[in-house]
This record gives structure tokens, C-alpha cells and sequence, in this order.
């Protein structure tokens, strides 16, 4: 149903392929999930964000699975559907145990009633916040 | 400039009080942070609030910076700007380095782009990610 | 800090005038609030916008202040720090007591949180919700 | 296609079956909701949502259907589609009439529009609400 | 699986049936869409969405489609799966291109992007910008 | 108030000062926006944002202004307050004149009108929209 054809690798360009064929590589994946098939349809916007992508997603300073719960969190903020799926599963493949998903649920809910609280009652921020931030 | 009067520790209830004193305590601070103070209007909600952030918050499956950078991400895809400060303050003081944060916000700003693509786009969920995630 | 000049009613049009003499009657006020001064930079989103909330917020089937409360809490969802501050304000003057305030601060922040929860675990809707909303 | 397996009363823990037995008969209803069902992979989240849920919405300075309202408007803004449908059937049942419902929805839409628009103006607010709150 | 009845013309009140006409003459087509069968089961509201809506659409200082963008965009962001598809769909009737779509898209995920990351950042409104806006 | 220091000009490295100056000559300024010193705390993010906003915004398919308020769009619905002042002045430098701003401001309002309406209805979308959309 989504506004945009699937393209498939079949019928994809060469360009097209190229990517699909690093996605399929950097992931062990046998084909790329429908989000890279949507993408397709700009090349460009497919080649730069699967870029983009494997640079930041790659462990550094966090680790692979912090930065996967860090985007799942966000998407569920961001009410995307299918980023919750497909980041909930990515998660699970890179490790994430059940019990750290209640964990992680727990936190993500809580956060959602304080930031209701918060901007409710508009709490002006405490003046050591920005200190510790750096300023 | 909140909507509600912040109360300070010298003109608070007992109850008030004793919840205060377990956040000083528990957080080895000398006051608490504004959010409490404008909670505090509400001697339950405090109570439940604190409670619950308490037993959440500590390290578990999760450890406890992994569990504030997620509570970071939402309070930022959520738009709490009071949030977004004290919890940047918070994980700063648990530990997170300058470049664990710059990874951290690329992760955020990422997020962010696939989400806003993904809704526009409408993508159908793969199969195999409600496969992944135990259905 | 808005990004329109925000018009007063010395030197606003006839028209524009018109609108700011009915708001002040209606509400028993000296001034209108700066959200008119900012809409009447185009007399016609003015009006159109004055003339519909006169006509919804007015007491019927629900009491003025039950829509003041439903206001608010879109306002809070929504993150408009303005409208939470003017709908606030609003309520209080409809009558809202400080309990009820603090009542009404809980019921928003646990459906915060809910709604976090449901949309992370995307909950499939229950078919009796379906029948009960009549269809 | 929840995230999560929805846990059935007969395969339930004795604690979750615990949790379960009080929301029916709190409720009147022979089956709890898919989002309990869900909740129930951690029973201890399960626990506390229900005790938070069952205190914050039982009648007090506001009555048990504004409460309702409060939370749907919630809901819509926070775009949960699940709890929409529940919370609208959850309205239904404590009494909402169809005319009351069209009333909350021109309230809800009309909220939608202005909060948009102040923040597109970021309109300045006004001294008096401030005054008004409290402060 | 609306929470409404859809109201067809040939169920519909003459008063109701009146605005049906009028929309399908207006958009040239034989049957209106369903937010308007949705939105005939409150007919004050019904008429008054589909007026402002007639005469904000119109061609004026912003041609047809540029309009018709910005409320894709706002839908999107607004994270409204409905609107994101009627939406998608009329400004393709208006006449955008699959190139000028797949722009479109870029532009929408890039501004999502940069959203979140000066949300996260709480960058600080450069004094020129307010300037510019003819403060 | 950021959470990151902004870095200036002089005190930058060479990398930032070649994407500063990059951006001083595409856009004819004397010094970048507040949003790119915060953003030089990560050079890598820097060079990535800004050489991907140049080629996503530069005049295509689409014009320039038609981009610029597209962004602006987004980051209204999105309650990006720095955002929302930065493509606001971004546009008027573009050519916005007062008149089409104006126009804008009321397309938003009306797509936030009827967002909130379409979501808090759960309108099911029409057939013809996903044909329209090239399905």
C-alpha cells in the first residue's frame, strides 16, 4: 500500500543493484526490506542514505545495539510503524535479549509520561543542566 | 514561567519532604531538579513519578547510561526541551563521553530522516520482521 | 519573537477591528491576546478562525469548561508551548480548580505513557472497540 | 502483529492472572484488552500500569467520562491509533452521547489548527497567563 | 474501521447531500472521498471544513500544487497515514510529476533530519532570522 | 543554550573552516547560521548535512522557494521552534512575499485541522487514492 512501487533487484538498474548489493553483503542478507525497494524509486536518496547508514549504525564509540535502541526509541516517538518493526527485529538479530526489551519498554514508556509532565506544566530548566551540558 | 508554583523543600509537606530526601539521597545531590519541585503540587503524583523512575531507571538487563541515552532519544523525538536538557545532563553525568554524544546525535538525526521517508512512503512491513520479532 | 508583527488595535483595519471588538465583548476583556494580533495580519484567517471558535467552544452537549480541559490536553500532546500556556490560563478562568488541575496533569501523563507503550508494541485493536464505536 | 506475543489468560503466571481478575472486575468484562495482553510480558510493568491506571482514573474532582475525553484527546494528538479505538469505545461505555462525541471532535480539530498556527507564528506569550497560572 | 458511520449521499440529509454536490462538482469527480462521509455524521462541521477548505486551496498567491505540497508535507510530519494518502494522490491529480515526488520526498526527509538533530541540540535563534521575519 | 558549545570560525579546525566557507559562498553570507557552529562538534556530520541540504535544495524538478517552504512545513508540523525561524527567514530571502506567507500559514493551519480530525476518526482510505498513487 505504499505511495511509491517496490522496485525489485530484478528490474532494478545497475546503480540500483549496486547498493542493493552492499545492503545484501554488509547484512548477510539474502534480499533488502522493502524500505531500500522504496527508496529505489531515487536512486540518489538510496545511495545516500544506505551510505549514510552504514557509517553511523557501525560500532564506535557505542556499540551496534545501543545505536539500534537508540533509533528503535526514536521511532516509536516518531509513531512509525514501520520503523518500529523493522528496528524491533533489528534489534533482536543483533542481540537483544527478551528481558532487555521490557527493560528498554519500561524506560521508553516512563520517558513518554515525563515529557508529557514536563511540557505540560512547562518546567523551566534548571541552570545546572546547562552547565553540565558544556556551556 | 511554568504553570504550576515550584515548591521548595523549606515550605513542602512531610510527604513532600520525605520523597525529596530519598531523590537527594538516591542521586547524591543537594537539591532536586525543577521537574520534582513542580511535581511536587501533586504529592501522589511525585510519589508514583519517583518511585517508578527509581526502580526503571536502575541497572538491570539494561546499564544505566544505555537507559538514559534512550530516554534521551525520546524526550527529543517528543520535542521536551526541558527533558532534552536534563536528561543530556543526566547521561553526561553517567559517563557519556563528548564523542559518544556526536555519535549519539547522529544516530538521532538519522532516525529522524528514515522515519519522516518511511511515513511519507507509507512502506509495507516485511513478513519476516513479525517473524523476528517472536509472532 | 513571533515571525509576524503582531498588530494592535490602534492601528489595526476596520475590519481586522471588528473582530478584536467582538472577541473583547464576548470574553468581557480589555485586549485581545497576541495569537489575534498575529492572525490579523490576514483579516480573513482572523475571522474564519475567530468566528469557528466562538461557534465550538461555546457551552452544548459538553460545559465549556470539559472543551477548555480537551483543548488543553491536545495543546500538551501537540507541544504547543503557547496554547498551553493560553489554554491553562483559560481553563482556570472557566473555573478549573487547583485539584482539578492536578487531576487533570495525572490523566494526561499516564496517557502519555500508554500511548507510548502501545504504539512500541504496536497492540492490535481489539474488535469489540470496532462494535462499540458503532460500526 | 504486536512486537510482543499477547499473553492469554490460561497461560498466564498466577501474578499476571492476579492483575487480570482485578481489571475484570473493576471493568465488568469477561476478557481484558489486547493492550494488557501485551503489557503481560512484564508482569511488573503490567502490575504498576493497571495500580497507576486504576487510582488516576476512578471519579474524583473530575468525573470518570471528562477524564476520558482528557485521555483520548491525548491520544489522537499523540497519534495512537490503538488507543483512539479504545478510548473512544472506553467513552462510549461511561456514557458519551453520539452529539457529545461530534462536539469533542470539532473541539479536537479546532485545537489541531491553532496549535499549528502558533507555532508557525511562534507567537509570544502573553504576560497575564502567566499572571493567571499562578505564578 | 472508521469510529464513525460513513455517511453515502443516498442515506445522507439534504443538508449533507447540498455539500456532497458541491464537492464533486468543485473536484470533478462522482463520489466524495471518505473524510468528508466521516465528517457528514456532524453536518455543521462538514460544511464549514469543506468552505474554509474550497477557499484555501484555491489558486491565489500559491498556485494549486505548491498548496497542495505543503499540506502533503505537514501530513507527513503530522504523521497522519490517511492525509498522506489523499493528499499524495491529489497532488499527483495537480500534476506533479514522479520526479518532481521523489524531490519532494528528499526535501521532506532532509528537513526531518535537521529537526531533530537542532531539537537535540536546542540551537539557539540566530538574531538575523528574527530580523528577517520583519521584526 | 545548546547542549554544545558553538564553534566559531577562528577556533575551528581546517576541515570545519573549508565546510564554512562552502556554505559562506553558496549562500553569500558573511558567517554561518548558529544550527552549522553547533553542528562542526562532529565534523563528519558537518560535511555529510551540509553537502547533502546543498544538493537536496538546490533548484530542480522543483524551484527553490517551493522547496524552502515545503521544509518549513515540516518543521512546523514537527515543533521545531529554531527550525521554524530559519525557514522562515530562509523563504523570505527566497522571494516569499508577505501575501503568499500568509497563504501558507492558513494551508498549514487547515492540514493540522484536518490531520487531528482523519486520525481521531480512523477514516479508511479510499481505493482510488492508492491507484492514484501509481500502485
Amino acid at each position: 500500500m505504499s505511495t511509491v512501487k517496490l522496485i525489485q533487484y530484478e528490474e532494478a538498474s545497475t546503480e540500483v543493484q549496486a547498493v542493493f548489493d552492499d545492503i545484501k553483503e554488509t547484512r548477510k542478507v539474502e534480499d533488502v526490506n522493502n524500505f531500500w525497494k522504496a527508496l529505489a524509486n531515487h536512486p540518489d536518496t538510496l545511495e545516500r542514505t544506505w551510505k549514510t547508514l552504514k557509517v553511523i549504525m557501525q560500532p564506535g564509540e557505542l556499540d551496534a545495539l545501543t545505536k539500534e535502541l537508540i533509533y528503535l526509541a526514536v521511532s516509536i516517538a516518531n509513531k512509525c510503524n514501520y520503523c518500529v518493526h523493522s528496528h524491533t527485529a533489528s534489534a533482536f538479530k543483533k542481540g537483544m535479549t527478551a528481558a532487555q526489551y521490557q527493560e528498554f519498554l519500561a524506560v521508553v514508556g516512563m520517558a513518554h509520561e515525563t515529557n508529557g509532565l514536563a511540557i505540560a506544566m512547562d518546567v523551566p530548566i534548571d541552570p545546572q543542566f546547562l552547565a553540565a551540558n558544556g556551556e
